[in-house]
């Protein structure tokens, strides 16, 4: 389906002739490393001598522990690089500086893999972005624990996979699950309120490349129901939190957080129906910076560019 | 579809088991008078003496021009008067108050009629919170000028009318409307982005009953492309306005605003997308409440019992 | 000093003339008991008996565990019972519904003593807007364990009481602060950054009527070092509580709540110095939403008419 | 008076050892030019042959005029270039690129000039952050139209300078102004709620050195008695905003905006009340921005590297 989309170059008043963002090609570079000095004219000498034009560029610097952490987006246009040898071209001054580092091109999409259990408004949130075109990415499969949402994914014309989930069969299910994201060529998973934990063997195939969302401010109410625990102990206001998945439960790199004033008023029915605006919103937020290569993690936490 | 909602009565741990919220037969006073002593003590009184349980009631008065405004919402099990006779009991009591006032059950659900032009968002989270039971609506018609969003409409199974407009058919197609919303027996009016001015005699048949959506913080940016406005001022904030339908453009009462912080990052197309969230969720929010019979129109402004 | 305030009398242009705001004698009904029907009516009704107009009413039931919730404020001009006779005219009402119940004249300034240790801001907050008139108080005293606040209290001319701490003579201390609490006639105790932990002895003395601010979003990072942990966990929101003292640390019913976005470019430093700002004002709410006679406390929560 | 103050290096529970924060000289240079491949790597490649760390690079480029922005700034210790040699060193690069530039070094404190009329609690504000430490400044001179803020300033012990102003002095007043300002060496002046309309003439001297705040969410409510008219108009949301000033009234580059949600029950006095907390906070923002070397002037618009 075709949606009309508002844009700069629409008449707001009677909008939908939707016009082509042509951007062309460009490149994207995340890299971290020790701090040393002359680290931002090293990297923007290298991309200018092969005549790369910057975008964007920002930088950071944690003086806790002399960490620097770089973003720069440049165009390909005129770059003397050809895209299938920038990781070659760049690799030896990573190795000169340890740097942790990725570049993607745009026009790479992302292969996401949407987990979700019975609750479809997390699910339908990304679709219906998707389909706006404000994710650059595609999604080739959703994966369930449930049929619920077979329709949703009906709707979208998404592949989608059931896979009932016992105790004894945990192991045996997340093996096939992560044959068919490889199969499919998965990129990065998004936890789209998925109530299942994952094992740390299966969290291993996708470090800092799944993305959960929480229904709480994290850290408050981590774990289970977070809705009751905050109606129970009177908070008001009350939060959702997006979160690379790690080992321990709920304790993942942040990358975004927000929140919502309540009241005595509010019911745990109104808490969860305004979590859910909050859920759908914070996850959403989450995947784009994502997406767009805008997180970097050091540690248990995160450099947002955003 | 019967997608599953998280509920109080859900185990939030794998949600889906759906809890029917049967809160049994109530009803809404919405009532508004100078203000008198003992305006609180009569009306409550005279619920109580019918055996009516007050389940929630909440009272202002306007200190400027020494308005009374109220709300009360009683069970309607054990009450003496009937359903259908609720209108003329509570009638000659304000008569006696010269108050505005109205009565509605909660079993009778309001129909609603959303008006379009070509962008979705703002219908497609109507229909989605509808779908979700968060709204204690009907929406028996779609109405637009132009057919674009026919395929999410067709997605919901609702009736989807385009009346193309020009300068010359303006007044009949408005006549043709107003026919359409009569036989569907429509209470009220959503103008989710229509993009058309209703003339002030269509207006008149629907008062207090048209809620539309604004993108920007009103009284800023009134008329015509106002994230372009926002971009070209330099503003640091954007915002939304739901405000009830007035002869005069963007200044009738408004019902809900909100805002997003926005930075020289942000261009008119970033504008437009953190926009976009805010309109769905203030044309939501208000539309809630008038929904729910929170809203009292006073003069240009808003009495709201959230 | 008598500092110029702007208020409605004003003319913003070049504001000053200070309006005497007299807005008469008035009382506030403090309420809570087990829900029952016609409560609302029977103390509207016999409020209007005795020639009371009602300024103010709000009622909340909580349906959890059916829980009557109210405020309701009159216009002691024209009323029959007298000042004095108030309690006993009231009590006997109040004991057939079980009742909690406060009454208060708003010409009964609340007695206020600020307890501080070596940090400034919230202290100095709540004396400026005392002086602006935004408090409807006496502070006759500041208590403290350190003398560097003393110049602040000497500027607004209250005594300033130092009180040195050691784990040895914490009770005698304690005992100490009691008796002078007693002596100055203190109706509520303000911890403004006070980093002492107080014991369930002191409490007692004062239930639901010492606030404190937390520098946190509790129930995330209770105890010390907030502003550190929340560093190091890096969350994208910081936040603050003001709160009931009870016996258990950080635990106590919440009054107000509010937060400040963060990121990765903040140190531990600025987040100190954003924090700063959330407590001043979260406090002030919190003391000022106190005053008058707004906050009801039930079990771990608060019913805040706001 | 020497209030301690919480930093990184204190205990919070018993906080108050005073850490000397010394971060050695440093300096800022903000730029603006027209785009061009590789301004980045020539100015950082600039710094780091001189010796120059970066401690903080931002960049901006807008790409509806193609216009670039640079916030720089790095560590003196080592750099090769003296502090009295920079602005010559700087001068011929900037020349070719043809950029607007300024550079500022850490040890220079701006001297600011607070002007007020009767309304205490910006001026309150900004002195009380300055005696904190929050702000790198020195205030040498208030200025006033009235004497009723003499008290503030001479607890803070600053000069305070009256000058009652007419239609028909008012010209020579301002020449009086300026004369004071120059023999302060006033480098920027902080209008905290000044109630006379500087003439072109006298902003012509401080062009995007005076900083307002306005009592509104600019570009609504411009001009006279902002509360009263969103009072009147019913809006759920006020704002407040600090921008600098130019010729045109409540139309200068905003810095820095916030809101705060209002309702119904908020009387005009209210909306004073809670719009003085806005302006305290988004007046101390702006000027710390200002002060901090963060905000670029685009046209009509602002580039805050915050």
């Amino acid at each position: 389906m075709n949606i009309p989309r508002e844009t700069s170059g629409t008449n707001e008043n009677d909008a939908g002739k939707r016009v082509p963002a042509d951007r062309g090609l460009s490149a994207v570079l995340l890299w971290s490393c020790p701090d040393r000095k002359g680290l931002v004219a090293k990297i923007s000498q290298f991309l200018f001598e092969r005549g790369g034009n910057i975008i964007d560029l920002d930088e950071h610097v944690d003086r806790s522990d002399n960490s620097f952490f770089l973003r720069v987006a440049w165009d390909m246009r005129g770059f003397s690089v050809p895209p299938d040898k920038l990781d070659d071209t760049v690799a030896p001054l990573a190795k000169e500086y340890a740097a942790r580092w990725t570049i993607r091109l745009n026009d790479r999409k992302r292969r996401l893999a949407i987990f979700v259990s019975r609750l479809g408004h997390c699910l339908q949130e990304i679709l219906w972005r998707l389909e706006l075109g404000e994710f650059e990415a595609e999604i080739p499969v959703i994966v369930s624990n449930h049929a619920d949402l077979r329709p949703i994914s009906e709707r979208y014309g998404i592949p989608f996979h059931v896979f009932p989930i016992t105790k004894e069969n945990k192991d045996q299910v997340e093996a096939e699950q992560l044959e068919l994201l490889r199969r499919e060529n998965v990129d990065t998973i998004v936890l789209a309120r998925y109530m299942q934990i994952l094992s740390p063997r299966f969290v291993r195939n996708y470090p800092e490349r799944i993305v959960n969302i929480h229904h709480s401010f994290l850290p408050a109410f981590a774990g289970a129901n977070p809705y009751r625990k905050a109606f129970e102990r009177g908070v008001k206001i009350i939060g959702a939190t997006s979160h690379y998945v790690t080992d321990v439960l709920d304790e993942g790199p942040i990358i975004e957080q927000d929140i919502v004033r309540i009241s005595h008023r509010d019911s745990l029915d109104d808490l969860i129906r305004k979590g859910r605006d909050l859920e759908r919103l914070v996850l959403a937020r989450g995947v784009r910076l994502h997406l767009e290569d805008r997180v970097l993690v050091h540690g248990r936490k995160t450099v947002v560019f955003g």
